[in-house]
């Protein structure tokens, strides 16, 4: 195949070279692997000159093509895969054919237009989230090729959803290891000047798409936040780490008789107030401002109990050096929420760790159950949703698992 | 705590003493563990003489009391802790408190009386298992003591509940392993005459209570039918080892085109075509009796393809030794379902084997989507439903696996 001819020097048939050391593990790519490592990669002084977010065609030692990369030598991610096919042209139509095949998927599933549309590498555009809320569409170009070519990504998001603002989030912490500025701006339409509703479980929540965390609203917890709900029918419930009232709100929806929302975050739960304004649950919504874990003591100094507890922290062990901490924070927390937990109640248990896979993690938390004098069986495990998909190769670092115990 | 005076002399304070060998996991049992294999008991003449399913005290070597026990000299799994009170006393009341607690759990989840309601060890009742299709409640006593106990379950149950009709289903392969006979018989109410209409996710199915597999119907799959429904509409559906329709009906109910089950077992796909035909299905759905790998390669051959494509086989690792075969007979389905689904459909691989973890049986999907030419990215992750608990001690042997791809 010969790729037709092009004006832009990067999409130019005489395209640069990148080469992989010999030993490095090449075969890892051809199953599907989507980096190279710094370390798996000759870097000449050809490659070296190569500016962040250049394509190039990648070969082994052999100098066989393994396709089309993005080069960024300010990433420890030097190369990601970018298509198999070699002479691949990075155009327009190349960034909607993928984005068209996410959204198809979405618009399969979900019967609302509030998703995650675009989830990195599974989805075809390594290292670019795109959250879909409603008319709004807010993209986190996390490599460098997806900042060069913002203007064509955002042009290929309109084109194929129809959505008519378009933001840049550029805060996420992995921009800085990619080497890139944490400006954020509006690319398309109007910023929007209020928190945008999101429909989802039966609930509205309030997204703050242009102040919040992260993008506003974490869409992953969505099939954890439905099997809470559906086991909170006429239940009390307290939502610890409630950010905008992911679990709270659906359980309200689903008819829990109250809920009381948990967060350091005055802003989080002002939003979270909102949307259980916007969805009619008066007076069984609350929320307590303050640390978790002394909130949780609190709450049991006061001898209050819950049906349904559920506790979604932060990564408490974000990386491998911090896996000991951060299991033992997990277990601190199952501890303090089993001792509030009614007779016959449920516990669930969130981590979005990248570091403690699901055994550790479910290990922490029964050993957290013990040493609050409980004992539980469990009753769901669950991942984030299918608007996150995982690349098989990538699937044993599944960063987000819930547990949910019935105690 | 002493216990109260009883005539039964199962049930008498001087009941039966059993002791842990030394060196035996008495520290396993104190946290949780529910089974004392046949090794690491002491069974001197005393023990021996224990009639199967006798009620004793289980010591450890230090002869401190570790709670009560069923005992079973004709099974590996020689005691199963009932109850950590070694003082408890086993009567229909504690039948009845242990089925109430299971029962407020499903109440509480399930819009409908269709559920399995005791899962053995996690709901409080070791090696029982109880499925209850609206006014019928199937037991599977694979345990000596619930035998020998069997009417007082009987009346617990029909009092917890209020259903009218109880059968024991003695099929089971484990009742063979506690030497136990393999008579069913209609324990409460009339035998039902015709196969017993199951609501769930939308579509009605058939289970015929006293000729079908297992328990006439599994529920065990219906959250992970549900994720696949929600992924139908629309779509073209094959559901392959479909039993009575488990997949396909609940996707046409959820608003598939088309739905065509494939069984080797006609029984099995004539239920399913009662319970197509009671969900009102007309001619969107249709069966295919034959060996599996037989019908997906034909259906190859004739260049059939599908939106959807689900493969629920029977548990082909069943054993450790059978592991290997296993894997690659789950390579082998992976690879002739993954050529029949369409570009951006999607993929459902389910596997039963207890010795097959969920990395491993993941894998052998890969490689057997790869092997098929085939891409995929995994957009689900599913276990069995809430109604079948599990002891965190066990979460490991957790069997239920089903795994979704978008291809």
């Amino acid at each position: 195949m010969t790729a037709p001819f092009s004006d832009d020097p990067t999409l130019a048939p005489s395209r640069p070279v990148v080469r992989m050391r010999p030993k490095s593990n090449a075969r890892a790519i051809r199953h599907g692997f989507p980096w190279v490592y710094a370390n798996e990669l000759v870097t000449d002084r050809r490659t070296k000159a190569l500016v962040p977010g250049a394509f190039a065609v990648l070969e082994d030692e052999a100098r066989v093509p393994l396709g089309l990369v993005s080069v960024n030598g300010a990433s420890k991610i030097i190369a990601r895969m970018i298509d198999t096919d070699p002479n691949a042209v990075i155009d327009q139509a190349w960034f909607e054919a993928r984005i068209a095949r996410a959204f198809g998927l979405r618009e399969k599933i979900y019967d609302t237009p509030f998703y995650r549309l675009i989830h990195a590498e599974a989805d075809g555009l390594p290292g670019v989230v795109v959250d879909r809320f409603g008319d709004v569409c807010v993209i986190q170009p996390n490599a460098a090729y997806a900042d060069v070519h913002i203007e064509m990504i955002r042009d290929a998001l309109a084109s194929v959803t129809g959505v008519s603002c378009i933001l840049k989030n550029a805060s996420g912490r992995t921009r800085g290891l990619e080497g890139l500025d944490d400006v954020s701006m509006t690319l398309l339409g109007e910023t929007p000047s209020a928190p945008v509703p999101v429909l989802m479980n039966g609930a509205t929540y309030m997204a703050d798409l242009t102040g919040g965390q992260k993008t506003g609203l974490f869409f992953d917890q969505r099939p954890n936040h439905a099997f809470a709900a559906m086991a909170s029918k006429g239940a009390r419930v307290l939502d610890v780490f409630s950010h905008v009232g992911g679990f709270s709100l659906a359980a309200l929806a689903a008819g829990a008789t109250s809920a009381v929302a948990v967060d350091g975050s005055a802003p989080a739960l002002e939003l979270a107030k909102a949307g259980a304004a916007a969805s009619g649950f008066g007076d069984a919504f609350s929320t307590r401002q303050g640390d978790a874990f002394d909130t949780l003591a609190a709450l049991r100094e006061e001898g209050a109990t819950f049906d349904v507890v559920i506790c979604d922290p932060p990564a408490f062990a974000p990386s491998r050096q911090a896996l000991d901490a951060g299991l033992r924070a997990y277990e601190r927390i199952a501890r303090l929420a089993a001792q509030l937990v009614a007779d016959n109640g449920i516990l669930g248990l969130c981590s979005c760790s990248h570091a403690a896979d699901l055994s550790q993690f479910r290990a922490a938390c029964v050993r957290g159950i013990g040493r609050g004098g409980r004992q539980g069986a469990i009753i769901h495990t669950g991942f984030a949703g299918p608007d996150h998909p995982m690349l098989p190769q990538l699937a044993e670092s599944g960063y987000l698992k819930s547990v949910f115990f019935r105690l």
